[in-house]
């Protein structure tokens, strides 16, 4: 008997990868209805390609607005995708048994990444599209640091320099990303900042703002506007975010075939800017459109910042300074900052265009859950499965956890653990303490 | 052509995964010489089963003196073993293009389990035996909060209670594994404390100090000696924990295998305690042993806390206050206290007896790193590879990268990468500073 045969158990019934996708999935290629185009600022009219080589290299932009619904994914960016994917898809039957349910819970895990998150997905493809442009230097916004250290990395792979403006709530209170960001090599501002005409007008408007996404924006858009070898990359609300994201579905659906024939019930995921929710749910729509299964979507947005379930569908910019072009979206206007006290990400006062549309539609549904909530659940999670989640997860967790509590349906039901919690264990820590 | 076949590539040829083992490997089993028996702190006998059982529980105490070679893994450790297991094989071909070396890089990564490293292997085996003996309550040390978060992620598993003492000098400086502990449930002081007689007597003594694992090993001990329903678990050093992380070698000898016939040249493992390098190494010795391949094993130890490198083989304690039994190791002296400056993790002033017998067998080599090298390869790793290493395993990625750079030679080589370090981060951000 060989050490190889006695040793080894080659099933792991709970935990299910199949194979790192050959293509991104466009669904908007797909629907009926378009969505409806990026306006200029200025013009009111909707942005051509011209309107944004400022901003975004020519692969990025053509993906902004392609009608085409498999687009593959180059040899470059798969190379880095394999260094993790595909993250796994793991039945969390320690979590159904806590809460006492039939449903049959799926976890689609992002925490497996470098910067234990999902937004190396669209990282690495934006480093990649810059590089075969020749750009030298990358500039970004970051609240909670995921997509800042995720950019970072992305730029490590490709010789590009990253600068980032982190929003000050986050900066000051979860130094670790940072430390992230520097480690690979990027380069780390505090938002509002005295480096940028926006910046400096911000602070002199109100000297002791927190931050926010918005007005990161603006100062890393207004740099990138004024250097020609400089561009500037966005981690979310985007088409062309969206489409990268999109390799969680595609993994997720082909996963969850592989051991539940029928497909997913439903699809909870949490919803900030977007680009998560989009990229888990789009490929399940796809099932959806065509046929094969008839999943439910659930975007579980936070209440502190509840641009779905609270907010209006119109034009608005995506930055404060209103230097990006209008978005048509589910926003709480581009002057919205959450409370201070709120601690579990998705920040943005916006929802990407894509997902905006697939609710209007009919496709997704929005649900608000309270911090309190929503750490609750992270922590049963945490005790159960053992992964403590991103505190942007928990929200999706403690949709499921209400949906399928004491249920006796035998559901099937999907939740997107967009990342790890890690490094927001003081969050976890106040909660615990009994602070919200 | 269905989206199954269309958008998913199955092969990932710098992953391999192949199974969870169903037996953990017992080198010592195999020896000529046995391990050199513990002894008893007061007769100076070998501590036979009725000297230990105030601590252990009765599963624990047989892997002890075991001269079986295999020993099957439960089946309710299994099951929470597949949560994360089998880690992954990683080829690191980015770090050998920036090493200009002809080495074959092969990276064994424990940092995807729940709590970021190795040390759940064990936690969750002691945790287990330790409940079908019907124990409530788990006392134990931690220093960087590895084992300390890994035994409170394992009790969360088993219902039972765990208390904690850590180090005063990560307890101050590295607050996110407390936090990760509390958030498993578990309960956690700084050590020393004025909880015990030991940390009494050692605040009296010295009440500026910053502590030692061996100081906090007398405080957890105390308190499980003092009441029947509490037992103690030790994070690294005993024979059974040894014999738990073998889990991590015997899947990556399969893994290995299967892309690499020939077997490994040279493994390289961070020693501290000795558990990790010993759970890598000794089923690459069993290869050794039997004649399938000729792998040299590297213990990379801190030049802050050399026991191998620079310690006396001989029978030392444990702790500091001399509660536990004699153990014939490679020690500084129980009562040495690495400078707080070093923040490498692995302060453990002895060695695992099983691994020290291996080294006076000459089956493994040890080396000093020092905190900058270990750091400098730590960030290069990271930039390349993606993954931030915990601090303790860049001294292991030194001591690779030391061996193979510019190197022609078509070496094999495996590192043990015993966990991520992104709780560690401050100490990058340090190293970055040019702190050391």
């Amino acid at each position: 008997m060989s050490a190889m045969t006695m040793n080894v158990d080659a099933t792991n019934p709970d935990l299910v990868t199949v194979g790192v996708p050959t293509h991104w999935y466009n669904l908007a290629a797909e629907l009926d209805v378009p969505i409806p185009p990026h306006l200029h600022p200025g013009t009111k009219e909707p942005v051509g390609p011209e309107d944004l080589v400022a901003l975004f290299p020519a692969g990025l932009i053509a993906q902004e607005v392609s009608t085409e619904p498999y687009i593959e994914i180059p040899d470059p960016v798969r190379e880095i995708y394999r260094m993790w994917r595909p993250s796994p898809l793991i039945r969390a039957r320690r979590f159904e048994e806590a809460l006492n349910t039939k449903a049959r819970i799926y976890v689609k895990y992002e925490g497996v990444s470098p910067v234990g998150s999902h937004k190396t997905n669209s990282a690495v493809a934006q480093a990649y599209y810059n590089s075969i442009d020749g750009v030298r230097k990358l500039t970004t916004e970051t609240g909670a640091g995921q997509w800042g250290s995720a950019l970072a990395f992305a730029g490590a792979q490709f010789g590009i320099d990253i600068e980032v403006w982190q929003v000050r709530a986050s900066y000051d209170s979860k130094p670790y990303r940072g430390h992230l960001i520097r480690t690979y090599g990027g380069t780390l501002h505090p938002s509002p900042s005295d480096l940028t005409e926006s910046g400096r007008a911000m602070l002199a408007k109100n000297p002791d703002t927190t931050g926010s996404l918005g007005m990161a924006v603006s100062e890393a858009v207004e740099v990138a506007a004024g250097d020609p070898d400089t561009r500037y990359a966005l981690g979310s609300v985007l088409n062309h975010v969206v489409l990268h994201q999109s390799v969680i579905g595609v993994e997720a659906v082909d996963q969850l075939n592989a051991v539940e024939p029928g497909g997913a019930d439903v699809v909870f995921g949490c919803a900030g800017g977007g680009s998560n929710l989009a990229g888990l749910s789009f490929p399940f729509l796809r099932e959806k459109i065509h046929g094969r299964s008839n999943p439910r979507v659930v975007a579980a947005e936070p209440a502190a910042c509840p641009s779905i379930t609270e907010g209006e569908y119109r034009y608005d910019h995506g930055d404060v300074a209103g230097l990006t072009p209008l978005l048509k979206m589910h926003t709480l206007g581009m002057d919205f900052v959450p409370d201070p006290i709120h601690a579990g990400g998705l920040r943005y006062h916006g929802m990407a265009p894509a997902l905006s549309h697939t609710v209007e539609l009919g496709l997704v549904q929005g649900v608000a859950i309270s911090q309190h909530d929503a750490f609750s659940a992270g922590v049963q999670f945490a005790r159960t499965q053992g992964i403590v989640p991103a505190p942007e997860s928990t929200h999706a967790i403690a949709a499921c956890a209400a949906h399928v509590a004491d249920s006796d349906k035998e559901e099937v039901v999907v939740i997107g653990l967009s990342g790890h919690g890690q490094l927001d264990l003081p969050a976890y820590a106040e909660f615990l303490d009994g602070k919200f």
